[in-house]
């Protein structure tokens, strides 16, 4: 099999854990390296053995076949038309754009050119989560009728990261969204949500919160809920519970492994999560992997594609709206 | 210790509940039981060794302390009221009338009274609620930020039962209305909610819900969800987690003793509880008990009292307008 | 049903938990308590509205159908014996006698009479050992290959107490050996044992241990083991985990209801029984009740009797003998 | 830092799994791999982009630093001698050779030479199990006083595999003798075992047995138990329970991230381990880096010494030994 050859922009926090990824995989040569501080894509080229480029040459050399955009968010949509247009296969972080409707025109543009693309929803890839899927596609549980999602970060980040995040619905329920729509094969239609800034009260300001619940319909008929925190007092917590018909499945709050220490008529499990990223760190190499067999043509049911991002968007849009509005928000009014 | 002498009033299923308790209550004297049905009444009262009597006997005699009103729905408030008139104290099943204008006009006559009134909301009693309670109280996770509260029957009640249970926000999710209220000391300003009719579609005809998820305000900033169902297919399923600053503690699915099963790659715990009446069947006795320390002019800080019968009314009422209107809505708009 | 009359000699501790369940059995009719000390039984005798008398008169008395030994140790076989010889049914707290000698020549005066005899091994009836049982009988997990069984004491009991327990294996470990035959259907062979005495080291001067491990060897090939102790730093832990060819099946370490607190990247689980009581407290009533429908004829599978206080004994005086030899000690060495 | 270079000796199923690790870890160059199958050394060496050798050459060369044996068992004891007396330091296997007189005498001739040299007790290096040692080493439960040991392998071995391994004591149960001295740093004074071929009858022909019960005398005054077998009907087992003065400390059955179903009043929990090497995998490379650490002379506190691998032995032929005579025995009779 001949290696993709890859082009990465972006060297931040979350570009070198993709940079990682792509020097690990047998399926993969990463080539190039790109940011717009070149001294950081320099630093990050020597320590994986590629060279560092420009950002164009990362998106039009002949001798890259995919590029993936770990750049800030204001520049995704565009890097990702440009790489569409050069013909390259696109894996880009989410979201495509903080506006909806640059989105939207985005995949308007970029999709009749064919080219292979994947958005960042590297949380399909969490192996209890794809236990899950599998489970409810044989039907176990019968159809889905009520799904409860929570989704809980440990440490705050911080408020410059908040600033220029988008807000908790563009930001951190936005996976959700999109795991509730690959789940269950179902689109929302309708959400209402509630939220506060008890962590960090700072945030309401500019309109954020840390702290949600959220309700949705869903077009077959079933109902969802979802909670988001920005912080908890106990580390990291990600569960996602389907009750069908037939019984409930839980993809739970996994933890690694760590003892139980019977003590006072209590017993303590230690050992959960102390954050969001120790979670979900696997996922992103289960993520390339699967758009690398992708790109080898291989069948790969969980790909989110350039739809999945606009549509998990559109969710969050309508969120942000119901927030405002406290009144629940018809998907269709934001698209 | 005087014994409290106990009129019944009710002979049905929890009618006998209560007779049980109040026959093996070392406070109490069960001294009458009255039906509608005077061959029900007859026959309970056989197997409890008293009499039974009229209602209107139950609520006037000269030998009776306390009443306890385990008849159909539609004459609570009417026996409550007479009750309390007559000078009785009064433990009353719950809902205090389907209208919730009937049950404000009610307690306004009642309150200046000055009788001893507790309303049927029994699961205030249960063991790890009392616990959650009481680790909540010693601000071990700190203020509550974030509730969840899971209420799911296993078995389909009858149709005939539905069509006159006043709905789900009324039958099912007012008990954990007041456990919401009585847990965080604080109360819901604004509610959303979703429903569907997806166990029992016929349902739907008469306007009601057989699943549904709820998002709530709180108003002292935190933020709470419920989700109800009339069936599941693995048990009875009821859990409250608080989500304080400082931690979480959950009040979680309590199953009876039973084994763990290892095979093939899978731990299997046995044991769920079927239904929901043998989770709570020991809170009706805790609960009572609790009233007749009261009635021994002890200090009994969980015992619900008419205005949280009202006030849990009143989050119903308001669940009821947001399922329709599909807005969220205000508590104060339906006072 | 005619009611089966029960005499009740012995009013120290366990003597009163009988009485409260031989007071309170729809079946049963408490007629008369017996002491040693005769105020004791007339202060219970009080509190139960029966009678009290003398012990003989217990034995003897043309009012009783059933006579409950729960006296000092000493007194067993005495009674168990003049009982049997009066025509009475009996139920005999273990042990027999602490002589194994002593509950032999008992077994073999009173078995041709063909009373009707219950020996006091009450956890047969914990309910999730039952469930255990049950599910061993059906042959879900095959043939029992590997039985391991914990027995840990929270509190130490006094240092008087154990001066006339008889010893560890005796006391303790005597309820596992019957647990083990029961649950198995099938009898030790061989016991090798070691222990010693880390709580309470004053024990080792009358040969004691408080702490101690066990290896069995059974007839159809299976092997156990056993631990014990006489307290821990946590609360009280009973398991039974049996090991079949197709799977293992655990009686695990039951506790009351109780929260789960996350607190600092732990689970901490509340609510371990506190001491054996707390856990075995209902089994009283059960053994109770099975024996009462065994005295009307009814069949009743799982209640011990004498041989199987006597069999229990031996393999108790097995592992003392191995205690002492370092070596392990066949049953039939003993008998 | 200068990387140190490997030589591996044996290109089995186990030499693949040290290949893989040597290949992968930043401070180890694998320099050549020999096996007395110059064809299979040769197929490995192409893959892991290294030479193949001799496996004198091995041993002798100056290019090398260390040398890791994973050659079949008998020849352990010579080539560990060899590469110590070359002044290379050394990973060997375990057992150092299935007879305790040679390993003793190897450890003799070796010790003096002041090698480095670690003993292959991979499972020192499970995650969960470096945690209960911390947790022992800062006195959180208090001294140890009872340790339960659990070893069960899910898939019996072939016959042919069971013939040649020295039996379960030296085979299986050794890995558990050595965690108990290290996690208790204390020694094992005697030992008392029963076994039974129950799960491959065959094996009973060469005195083997593949289901065993242990119990074992601390110097120090505690007591511990081991159970192995060779398989189970659900999946892999292995839990460490350590309990002291003031609490008890599991590490458990750690299993993978699997999912919880919720059906038909049980609840099933997904994803045991399906065998053994899925478990412990992961310490080999740790296991390997601290040996690598080692040779960098830091500190590592948990690396198994020559001396480590000939105590555990000792345990272990003590076991075979008081499998036959049906008595307990003392460590030092077989040293």
């Amino acid at each position: 099999m001949h290696k993709k050859r890859f082009a990465l922009i972006g060297c931040g926090f979350i570009g070198q854990v993709h940079a990682a990824n792509l020097a690990t995989h047998p399926g993969v040569e990463l080539v190039m390296l790109a940011d717009a501080d070149s001294t950081r894509a320099s630093t990050l080229a020597g320590q994986m053995h590629c060279r560092a480029g420009e950002v164009s040459a990362a998106i039009n050399s002949d001798n890259v076949d995919a590029v993936l955009i770990a750049s800030a968010t204001p520049s995704h949509a565009e890097l990702l038309e440009a790489a569409a247009r050069a013909g390259k296969a696109v894996y880009c972080e989410k979201p495509i754009d903080l506006s909806l409707q640059t989105a939207m025109r985005v995949a308007e543009n970029v999709l009749h050119l064919n080219t292979k693309i994947t958005v960042g929803f590297n949380r399909r890839f969490d192996s209890s989560h794809q236990q899950l899927k599998r489970l409810l596609d044989q039907g176990i549980i019968g159809r889905p009728e009520l799904i409860q999602m929570v989704c809980r970060s440990s440490e705050l980040p911080p408020l410059s990261y908040l600033q220029t995040s988008g807000g908790q619905m563009r930001d951190q329920a936005i996976h959700f969204f999109d795991l509730l729509r690959w789940l269950t094969g179902d689109e929302v239609t309708s959400i209402a949500a509630m939220g506060a800034a008890l962590a960090m009260p700072a945030i309401s300001k500019f309109g954020d919160v840390d702290t949600s619940v959220l309700i949705m319909q869903m077009q077959q008929g079933g109902l969802a809920q979802l909670d988001n925190t920005r912080r908890t007092g106990y580390g990291y917590d990600e569960r996602i519970c389907v009750m069908g018909e037939k019984g409930l499945a839980e993809s739970g709050p996994q933890s690694p492994p760590g003892l139980k220490l019977f003590q006072d008529k209590t017993i303590i499990k230690q050992g959960v999560y102390p954050d969001w990223f120790s979670r979900v760190q696997g996922t992103y190499y289960q993520h390339l992997d699967a758009f690398v067999r992708y790109l080898n043509d291989e069948e790969v049911a969980d790909l989110p594609g350039l739809l999945d991002g606009v549509q998990a968007q559109a969710i969050a849009e309508a969120a942000v709206l119901s927030l405002s509005t406290k009144r629940s928000c018809p998907i269709d009014k934001v698209i």
